[in-house]
């Protein structure tokens, strides 16, 4: 992988063009193509299967699409929608909250992948906003309770410094997101259909202010309508982009109850909101604490306690969690992030790539290379992996 | 002990006066006057004290009131009253209910002991009624919603052949001892005040009820006024009656959480109702189901599973609990009570004790005796220590 960083700007759109084609040519989650491109590196992978060279299971994931896909006029369409593609390669990729998905697949859910590329509508750092994160899903028929609920979630988790991540559907989901924007707070939208098409439509206005306020994301190319498969998929992003997940109302077999059943496999805790026994609202919500899947939880208080036992945004050790980075600081986190797309770059490079005073940087290199995040070769600093 | 099934009128007569002047002389719980009682038989325990023998720490207990309580006036008000005194030495005492408390002293509790008698309102035999019980308590202020979840609890228990066991205080304890009666099934109030009294005054409707279909039964002898500690001190009657304890609404501090810490504290099984986070009524079930103290439950199905894992009312093991006989047959129940207050009794005399059939009584009398129940001695059938 080369150096993002010091990567000319021909050779990032490189880059992205052929991360947009391979998003494109196959139906996420498609295991073989993104294990293919991990192992060649996008561009790579782009001249290979263009030669007519991938391998079986490759072609059986893109053969339908490969040879009806232009990179070109993906990206072109990305920016008629006032949108970006962020790949990888560059330090604003989420990595944390988007990458290590295939706990996933072992306790027998579906096929998962992480995505290949993501699409963005919003001026945030996705990898900023995504940094500190608490999911809150629920039923799309809430009752006027859950609804309440989600907002008062959404508010008080946007006020106390996460960011409320969620699927922009009616009921739950679009309580939850109006909660952090009332806050003021940071709220993304995880999409099942590309970032250009407001789907519900009803929530087009919704979905505007929470790009301002954070980010509409997808993994779908613009132009990608809904179906009813891709909201389980796009489910996978919500579990894992969140520290825990919380569930407001679900009824006995629900949406909700998929994605909590991936961010339980995950290993991010699963928190539920009891309601009345009498309303088939909160039948899931009971069921998850029965089970000993979700934690029962009763406000933000609870929440917090759960992924951040010190009570306060911050370092956090989440329970059960497998991302490395979670125990670093805010900043340190954004450096750790452009060390991610560098492969021997200055201190100086660093600094003007994550934006954090090179003096700051400075003292943070030593500090993630004692910690084992960070090793200086020849060629400057890179990634421990 | 004297055996209760050949005991003259006369001598059963001696029992219940001396029992009725113990149960009066000292307030409930007193632990050393309980244990005295226990090593001497009531008769002899009324003598010594009489004779101004008593040990120091049953003195201190009793001092008080000892030489101001008639017992021949305490039986007269029982049977004005239209109640009866139910003492330890009878087959009718309900054993496997009000016994083996002291493990809730183990734990920090205040006091415990054993209740020396129990004064009873209603016609049926109070060890059959409280053979199969499940007590349901919860606030007094209760909302709607919780008042009627108890209701259903309280008519789907008593559908499903279970005594709903309560407090008969307004809100959660009214509504269950209601949907008990409902279902035309039986239900037990154990008061804080003596069984003459009816408390609240508003329920005494619901008290003459509950005697008629089960029971209304206190330790505090009969003109004994509610008193605020009585509630907690009665508490640990409830939560020791039922199989498992259901909590149905209850505040962050209330009467319910106290019976329910006393139910955990005997190895009885907490069952709490979730409600809305957003009603103060059931922020104490969410914090037991929290704190892993209670199982959430969500219907009378989920109770059951707890308490009869086989899904029907008869052979019943209790998780966690410590009484022998849960193993027995209901009916080889009623035997074994009648056992307990024999030494020495033939099986025409147990027959007609119990009343079972003696062919019945035949055939289970070698039942107990296998499974370490009953023994056979030359001058008949015993109970096994």
């Amino acid at each position: 992988m080369e150096n993002w960083v010091r990567m000319s700007e021909k050779g990032r759109h490189a880059v992205r063009l052929a991360r947009a084609f391979l998003a494109a040519i196959a139906e996420p989650p498609a295991p073989a193509l993104a294990g293919f491109v991990a192992r060649h590196g996008a561009c790579r992978a782009v001249e290979v299967i263009q030669r007519g060279k991938a391998p079986p299971d490759v072609l059986a994931e893109i053969e339908a699409r490969y040879q009806h896909v232009s990179a070109e006029e993906l990206l072109a369409a990305t920016e008629a929608a006032g949108a970006q593609l962020v790949v990888p390669e560059e330090p604003d990729w989420p990595g944390g909250a988007v990458e290590n998905l295939t706990g996933a697949r072992e306790v027998g859910l579906p096929e998962i992948a992480e995505p290949i590329a993501l699409w963005v509508r919003g001026r945030a750092s996705l990898a900023a906003v995504l940094d500190q994160a608490v999911s809150v899903v629920g039923a799309r028929a809430a009752s006027g309770y859950g609804e309440h609920v989600a907002a008062e979630f959404g508010h008080g988790l946007a006020n106390a410094g996460f960011t409320v991540v969620s699927g922009a559907a009616y009921g739950i989901d679009g309580a939850a997101h109006r909660g952090a924007l009332a806050a003021g707070g940071r709220t993304v939208a995880f999409l099942a259909c590309g970032v250009d098409i407001d789907y519900p439509a009803g929530h087009s206005r919704l979905l505007r202010a929470v790009a301002e306020q954070g980010a509409v994301v997808s993994e779908y190319p613009p132009g990608t309508a809904p179906r009813k498969h891709r909201f389980l998929v796009r489910n996978r992003l919500i579990a894992a982009a969140g520290r825990a997940t919380v569930v407001v109302e679900a009824g006995a077999r629900s949406g909700a109850g998929n994605t909590a059943n991936t961010a339980d496999a995950l290993g991010r805790p699963v928190l539920a909101v009891p309601g009345p026994v009498t309303a088939k609202n909160s039948v899931g919500c009971h069921g998850m604490v029965r089970s000993g899947q979700a934690v029962l939880v009763t406000s933000v208080e609870q929440v917090m306690e759960v992924i951040s036992p010190l009570g306060v945004p911050g370092p956090v050790e989440v329970v059960g969690t497998h991302r490395r980075t979670d125990g670093l600081h805010p900043r340190a986190q954004r450096l750790h992030d452009s060390l991610r797309g560098a492969a021997g770059a200055s201190a100086e490079e660093l600094a003007r790539d994550c934006g954090l005073p090179l003096g700051e940087v400075r003292a943070l290199l030593p500090e993630l290379e004692l910690s084992g995040f960070a090793v200086r070769t020849d060629r400057g600093w890179s990634i421990a992996r």
